[in-house]
């Protein structure tokens, strides 16, 4: 997607320098846009511990490309195996919740863990990082086009006035390698001329759709507004909103969907306006081992600061400042459950199906069992 | 109620020299407890317009105090029938939404306009401050027992563990005189010895609950953690919240109401939860001229920066900071509209009745016509 113009993905390998990872610094944003130079497994491990990236399918291709960059460095020390397990481990570590990274790690593992030549695993895990990549990108891409049906036939609809769509948090191209999953559709539809206009809900505490959502909708040019938590039941009731969109992080058999918190009270807004809700995921994010949301997917209880204390800038510099009693108690959540008699449908790669067990297996029958 | 210890009103009259207002100066709340001292009515429309205090009633009482100063500074330059009403004229202009403000500042008016003896007027003009004062303590006293009853009844059916209480917004003793109007039932209960816990919504874009409500409770004693505003739903899902009591800036006779923005989002969630939503409100903030809140009642939209800028602190000062990118296109409606379908009952100063035109009359039948 586009950024100061130009088009960029979340992360990519230098084109002069194949041993060298770039990705966007996203603890700067949107104060500035900063390119980060990787070139070793440490600085990659570093980067997706302390959220220089982050977003599930965007911290697996970091993963994955860390795997190849250790061994690019790999020097006779030590047994190739060995090396590259320890590794392996480190990294999946570095952020114990992402599914994502585990299953990337070991997928450029299985690759070259028993390839002797040194320049075969090489290439080997600079493909496999690849094809991670390319997946990712291309289940965003179908994501977009099966969504962009939907925003098509509200454009109809309104005779080509703005389709004015909500969203909450960040499940853009930030979080994933291109297009995003909620986002995805936004994006087909506004480059493909459709006049569309986001709700970016401000998202509290950690603030993606302000700091994130919005940066990147702007970068490419789709009209935004940006609104606190509290405004977008308001706004259905007045008529203000088309469509909500959302993401998920983990979703269940029988379509109940964990996302960030908050997402819930957006999907009982809908409901009572007769507003269609829509989540957007790949089906990486389906938990086929879980029936019931509410009761089934652990919800993080994160660190109360996050809530007390807010990154904001002052005299060109950004600085950490608190926003309440320094004594203040404070809980802090980071996902609900939104259950499925709430929501319309889920977009997948493999197209748009109601949030029903019987309906997600229609789509996914192979995994019927 | 208590502050470090000590007990405190919003407002009062210097008890050794009565020329003298003293206001707690909310602006800094909760990074520091200032108490202003306002001696003149220049001090008072300065105190009002620039939120130095806060909240209808508590306006209302300010401005009620600010024509007593006027009247005891009252010098021979003017004819003082001309002198008042440009003073009144002036005041009332400070905040032109409040109806509290027009009216307190009329009541005070009325009873001295015509009184010929400056003796006279300063004394009248004082007590009709006073039983202003009076009024609004006695109304949010009696909201307080009345809803006592539902927090007795749910400790009781609870065997005595923690009544947990969501609110939104600061409906508290900050924004009237004392006890507040949805925080009343929960000091009571607690200064009778109820397990209370309060659940407080931080209320973004201006952080009424983080900053006010968090405080004020802690203040007296009252157990409370404060949440963002994404949080109630989930709480709900999983049994966290006993009861919500919220306050309200204008109720329609049909019992729909208008309150801080974000207010609908838990009406709703209570409702899909089966949790009692209760609203708290003196009858001088009905307005018995509507009946369709949704349709009737005006949302003010506020200026964007509220939601770009926020005030912490840093190094032990205060400062303003910038929370989004510069260019963020924001919407800042400060209120929303609760369907009276979503409430459980309206605690007034004359007792609890149903959000119906039926059940609001009975209560105050003096209003049927």
């Amino acid at each position: 997607m586009k950024v100061q113009g130009k088009q960029f993905e979340s992360i990519w390998l230098d084109e002069e320098d194949s041993g060298t990872v770039n990705i966007i610094d996203q603890r700067y944003l949107p104060f500035e846009f900063i390119v980060e130079k990787l070139t070793n497994i440490e600085e990659i491990t570093e980067a997706i511990k302390n959220m220089h990236l982050r977003g599930a399918p965007l911290i697996g291709a970091a993963a994955a490309l860390g795997i190849y960059l250790a061994v690019l460095k790999y020097n006779v020390s030590l047994p190739f195996d060995q090396y590259i397990v320890k590794i392996a481990d480190t990294l999946k570590a570095s952020r114990p919740t992402a599914v994502n990274l585990e299953f990337s790690v070991e997928y450029v593992l299985n690759k070259i863990i028993k390839v002797k030549d040194q320049n075969q695993r090489i290439i080997l895990a600079k493909k496999a990082a690849q094809d991670i990549i390319h997946t990712e990108r291309e289940n965003c891409k179908r994501i977009g086009i099966y969504g962009l049906s939907l925003i098509e036939k509200l454009s109809k609809e309104k005779a080509g006035k703005p389709v004015n769509i909500l969203t909450h948090c960040n499940a853009g191209w930030l979080a994933c390698i291109e297009y995003g999953t909620a986002t995805a559709p936004v994006y087909m539809a506004f480059d493909k001329g459709i006049k569309v206009h986001v709700w970016v809900d401000e998202t509290r505490p950690r603030n993606q759709g302000a700091r994130l959502t919005t940066w990147e909708l702007s970068q490419h040019g789709v009209p935004n507004t940006l609104i606190p938590d509290n405004t977008g039941g308001h706004l259905m009731q007045h008529g203000k909103v088309d469509l909500v969109v959302v993401g998920s992080d983990r979703t269940t058999l029988n379509g109940d969907v964990g996302n960030k918190i908050g997402t819930y009270l957006k999907a009982l807004a809908a409901k009572d306006n007769n507003i269609p809700f829509y989540v957007a995921l790949p089906s990486s994010s389906i938990d086929w081992n879980l029936e019931n949301g509410l009761q089934e997917i652990p919800i993080e209880e994160r660190d109360g600061d996050e809530v007390k204390y807010m990154e904001g800038k002052l005299n060109n510099a950004i600085f950490k400042f608190l926003i309440t009693d320094s004594e203040t108690k404070v809980a802090n959540y980071g996902f609900d459950v939104t259950p499925a008699r709430l929501i319309t449908g889920l977009i997948t790669e493999r197209g748009i199906c109601k949030a029903t067990k019987n309906d997600i297996l229609k789509l996914f029958p192979e995994k019927i069992n």
